[in-house]
């Protein structure tokens, strides 16, 4: 059965040709630099484009402007105002059962375990909803794209895991120790599980309720910046990639500018591994994400003039939108072992066992679950009613408004939306009609699509608010963006560097053997993706991207 | 002797004319809905494109580009990076001795002591230097014109000094008390001269140090959101009308309104209230300040498309342009009395004796000071000499390089910025050379310009900052400013309203019969104004300005 597309809209469906059509045209394109910088820019600014753009008129905190609530960023903004729920809404329960995994795990055919990690990583730096006390309205995010999940939010947080030291071979550096060799974040916890006094404003690790009440977990927590990293192992992992990424710009920055003292070293880092941050979403991740030919980059000046330049704050849409829990399997593959993912949190020993050589290689070699309904692992079922309930508590627009919002004709029947018979007569069942069904239900209701990680509707919305805020951050603007901020060194850096693999390859021991991906091997890489990297790069990362492509 | 304008610049001249001559073609352009409008806005973008705007890539914390430096407004911004002042500046003293004046005040051609007023009150808003601790490097502003001197900058502050109450007739209100018949804020201190609990968080009233030693002044301190708010009888003036206003479009709108609760009565007046600010700030003050004959107005789309539309933050050279300290005479004439300004401080028995009507014609009635050196009062010496000192604390770039950044030819003898022999040689006899002129010094050094308030850069500064401040307001955005946010009641009076004559006739008793104006009655109106006015407010409004123009 295919989907009924004819409410799909036909400008959406000519630039959804347009973009996975051709891909050897696309390819001469990705390569001819001149014109790529444009399409590029026309890519990214159209994307934004694509709806109403910030400042959004209204926030979580009521449902009229005022100076507070314009000001407030305690509380979340939105694209939509608030609506009164329609009357005899299925109940909670009722609705993450469309989400539950049936018999077993519907595998994606594109995204690696690499990507998953990523988004769970790249997102807990700032969708941080509140939770004591919990408040599904609120939030304590930084707003900004600003590696958070290292640093912290707040800069007494920073300050705890800073070594603050004018001696020459620590200024700048982040608080560390070696285990087998390895260089990782101190523990939280001191060899009796209790709390060090030194980490006394470093948050709490965030997971499930009661998991650290197990000495030998707690023993294994690193003292993080980011109250979710330590989630699960892979979390770690980038954290730990990152760490050792800042302390080594720090010591490139030391040697290059003697004079510098321990502040300054510390914050050029920062602003570098932000900028890297930066180019790894755009031009890896998000590339991932959209199924379109075109390769595209960070180009900071796509903001200098745009009108929807405008300060950072994230939508209550962009941060519910971001559940990709179907992303996990029921099983994770790490060396020989395999660990069930219920009990995969809260637990850094598998990843200070096998090391980050060990941590990127099997994340990049298992496949993640495929986005969408009936594929949630059952240990995240109450995580997916949480995030149901928060969409209520909200009082959301319907999927379908935000469809109509975002430029996409309403749907008038479930068969517009999937092609899945039981996704169908589930919506059904549950909702009547299709203008009953909730934004998010809906924007996991909808078919994946060809070579793309998500499907239509979360795409377009996910690109729109992750675009606005990365290209709007401070360190990206105009008069900032240049060798001045990130010094001569860092800039050096920044230009060399295009995706994980780089900062594996720079950080991780054998890391520039290692295929380090987010996309399965048996995926072409965008058209003269691996050309072009040839040229930026030389013949190693060249020979990665042939592994690959085969 | 005239000044030598061999330096002035082509462009700038030619602007400068094209702004001050041919009156009468002004007036029909001015009269003229639709190309008003365009020449308005190409006015006011035109005045903020001048120079670099934000996001700047520096603050006052550092030398250097930081997550922290770009995001912590406890710093000033600032449009030059801090230089390596020259070495053998005079000392402060030296240079306050410029400022002072000789034997008598100079008096301005154009401003009454209602221009003086306002730009105090205004600008107490914002420019919230550190006094305690004392740090001319950091602020506690809300960097916004959101009317902070009557709010206060925190929810804390407000909430104290507003009635929180459901009952009809109070939703909505800010706290007030009757005196003599008119409606005042309640009184910060009891009977004995002791601060009331109920304003614990409201701040202590800013002036001389020790002048509220004395009980008697004490006991006439209102209680207001501003720390500035009290200072003189001017600025508790304006702050007492900005509150009864505030309670009358509290009444329209829960009349208009009865199902809005409290919050809401009080968060839509508040929103009113700024945006009648920001109407007058453009309306009338910037009208008044600037020599050109082009009536400007404020239009908030010209932000919303705008490249300068980024985020407020007050820089450090727009809090040091804006003292003004040469506008204060000697004496104030109030009704029938004379007081001499050394005794102006921290003392509203003034203002409650005579009320609101004879505050306001005293104020409209009196010549203010003019703005350049040798006309500071001596009571404000020791002010002059604090700003000399944050220009130096915050090693601000020289005169000439201020003139650069804001396209003006760098001076290359004294006699291109002053026509004034005793100015010249000061200038000389201090600096030796026009290059280490400091910023603060050369802003007041240059000549008065016929009809203008500042002299040339100060003014070319002060409307590039205060435009672009002004435009980005929250309240201002695209989708925020309209009926919505302000209700339908709140929008006419936004439409009704041009001038703080508006606001006294609807608020002070006989205010419909006064002179309220910051322009001296000998001073033709901008033309084509007084027709502009008939036209929008009918006759009465006109009567005043016919009143203003002989």
């Amino acid at each position: 059965m295919t989907r009924d597309t004819s409410r799909d809209g036909w400008k959406n469906r000519l630039r959804y040709s347009l973009l996975t059509s051709w891909p050897t045209a696309w390819g001469v394109l990705n390569r001819t630099k001149f014109i790529h910088a444009h399409v590029n820019r026309w890519l990214i600014d159209s994307s934004i484009r694509m709806a109403r753009t910030r400042p959004h008129p209204l926030s979580t905190m009521c449902d009229y402007s005022s100076v507070e609530s314009l000001r407030d960023k305690t509380w979340f903004t939105r694209h939509l105002p608030a609506v009164e729920p329609p009357k005899d809404l299925p109940s909670p329960d009722a609705v993450a059962n469309l989400f539950a995994r049936k018999d077993k795990a519907k595998l994606s055919k594109k995204s690696t375990m690499l990507f998953a990690s990523y988004a769970q990583w790249f997102t807990d730096g700032f969708l941080l909803t509140n939770t004591t006390p919990p408040d599904p309205r609120k939030n304590h995010s930084t707003h900004q794209f600003d590696l958070a999940q290292l640093y912290g939010t707040t800069r007494e947080v920073t300050e705890q895991i800073r070594v603050i030291s004018e001696a020459s071979g620590q200024r700048g550096r982040l608080k560390s120790q070696v285990r087998r060799g390895e260089e990782y974040p101190p523990y939280l916890y001191d060899e009796n599980g209790t709390r060090k006094d030194e980490f006394s404003a470093v948050p709490d690790p965030f997971g499930p309720v009661g998991a650290l009440r197990d000495e030998s977990r707690r023993k294994t927590m690193f003292a993080f910046g980011g109250e979710r990293s330590n989630t699960t192992p892979q979390t770690s992992m980038l954290n730990v990639l990152m760490l050792r990424e800042h302390n080594r710009v720090c010591g490139e920055l030391e040697c290059a500018y003697p004079s510098w003292d321990d502040e300054r070293v510390f914050q050029t880092a920062r602003n570098v591994l932000i900028a890297l941050q930066l180019k790894i979403i755009v031009g890896e991740y998000i590339n991932h994400i959209t199924p379109y030919h075109c390769r595209l980059e960070l180009d900071p000046s796509v903001a200098w003039k745009a009108n929807w330049n405008r300060e950072p704050w994230f939508a209550v849409e962009f941060n519910l939108l971001y559940r990709w829990h179907s992303l996990i399997p029921e099983n994770i593959y790490w060396g020989t072992k395999r660990y069930s993912t219920n009990d995969w949190f809260l637990d850094n020993q598998p990843l200070i066992e096998g090391g980050l050589a060990l941590a990127f290689e099997a994340t990049s070699a298992q496949p993640a679950g495929e986005i969408g309904l009936h594929n949630t692992p059952g240990a995240l079922l109450s995580t997916e009613m949480a995030a149901i309930k928060q969409g209520r508590a909200n009082r959301l627009a319907s999927y379908n408004d935000y469809r109509a919002e975002m430029g996409y004709p309403r749907a008038a029947t479930f068969e517009q939306i999937s092609s899945d018979p039981e996704i169908i007569e589930g919506l059904r069942a549950l909702y009547g009609s299709v203008d009953r069904v909730e934004f998010y239900v809906g924007l996991f209701a909808e078919d994946p699509r060809e070579n793309a990680a998500v499907p239509a509707l979360l795409g377009r919305m996910v690109s729109l608010d992750a675009f606005s805020q990365a290209l709007v951050n401070p360190l990206c603007s105009e008069h900032v963006f240049n060798k001045a901020t990130f010094s001569e060194v860092g800039w050096q850096r920044i230009q060399q560097t295009n995706c994980l693999a780089d900062l594996v390859a720079r950080n991780v021991k054998g890391g520039n053997k290692l295929l380090v991906t987010m996309t399965q091997t048996s995926v072409p890489p965008k058209p003269g993706v691996a050309a072009a990297r040839t040229q930026e790069h030389g013949p190693l990362r060249a020979l990665a991207q042939t592994e690959v492509a085969q």
